[in-house]
């Protein structure tokens, strides 16, 4: 257990506001996915089916790296997407999984399916300026997710969780086996008690210092740590 | 040693051409100098004072992404950039080294400079798009590389060779220590015989395929892999 510190919500959206003054997107999401990937590798070593849950922002972006290095790592991943957003951004990391022959799941799977189908679910629908309610579009798979006995893996944040305050609803909130932060973790990662890593190693000392942040070291060239 | 197939210049420049259609230009060069940074790390694990010699196209920019992950590993990365390019990809790139505080170059190092202050020469200088003659901002420093005992670790291409045929002019080009090919190696390794890795993890099978690659298989999450 490496002793760290957290970030609340504003500080969260300033650090990464501050970040895209010296980086591209394109380069925080895909070591952001890429240390996703690593994380379920060593978390997850046997768990080869996994179904990726895509939302529609940045968390979402994550989740399609990460199933991309998944796929590469000798994982068997599937994707559910239920709303592609329309930027170039989005649609270049849909087409990087479709060159990879990833399948994209055409309607919303099951509690029955996610059970029998996949030995891991990857949740990567809301990150770290999610609000609520959750849209329609999402409320399905949600709903089967929250019922599911398939260990669950979040990204960032368990999706539906306050980003401070955790799951306000107990009885509707998920209980992922793992969860990934990136950057640093969120106040809510108090609330978590499973399989915790630390991902996104793109932090230079002068923005941790600014954000008082105290973060773990990485092993030599590692790309995630265990918490 | 891995057995692997060659690509010559043309396909090597088709390739390049197709996985833009795919992927950011961005994206790749961050894990084409990530996996750089992690083929030097095993390759020199105790070099850890290294200067980057950076070129003006995608070459210096993966000597740029590289010296950063070098300096998250532990090294003390330098950098000589002596001609920067003004393009929006460059000057995040050369801001990110700035952020994590790695130093700039104004002058550039003598032979007795690179043997006396570095254990290790990255020569991030021309890549595969490279055609003799060497442009006036690099004779300088080529030639004091040309000179140096401290060994030196080509990206891609040791700068000045022939893509395919290698050392034409075996007294006035460089014999780097180590080589780390991306994406494939290209003709002109079949005359390199020291360390060579292979790095650069994003051809999927279908370009493969295409382009008839024969590419060992990394070690589960590696991001490099020595042939």
């Amino acid at each position: 257990m490496h002793p760290h510190s957290y970030l609340n919500q504003s500080d969260a959206i300033a650090l990464d506001v501050e970040l895209f003054n010296y980086f591209g997107v394109e380069q925080l999401m895909e070591l952001a996915g890429l240390s996703c990937a690593s994380a379920i590798a060593e978390g997850f070593p046997e768990s080869k089916t996994v179904l990726i849950v895509v939302g529609p922002g940045n968390n979402g972006g994550d989740g399609l790296v990460c199933a991309r290095h998944l796929k590469m790592f000798g994982y068997c991943p599937e994707i559910f997407y239920p709303k592609r957003t329309a930027k170039t951004l989005y649609e270049n990391l849909t087409k990087q999984c479709e060159l990879f022959e990833i399948p994209f799941l055409t309607a919303c799977p099951t509690t029955e399916d996610l059970n029998s189908k996949y030995s891991l679910v990857v949740d990567a629908l809301f990150g770290f300026s999610f609000k609520a309610p959750v849209r329609k579009e999402f409320t399905e798979i949600i709903d089967n997710m929250l019922h599911m006995s398939t260990p669950c893996c979040s990204i960032d944040i368990p999706s539906g969780w306050d980003v401070e305050n955790g799951p306000l609803d107990q009885d509707n909130s998920l209980k992922p086996a793992m969860l990934i932060s990136l950057s640093a973790p969120k106040l809510c990662a108090r609330f978590f008690h499973g399989i915790h890593y630390l991902g996104g190693r793109f932090i230079a000392p002068a923005l941790a210092t600014k954000y008082k942040l105290k973060l773990p070291n990485y092993p030599s060239t590692h790309n995630c740590v265990r918490l």
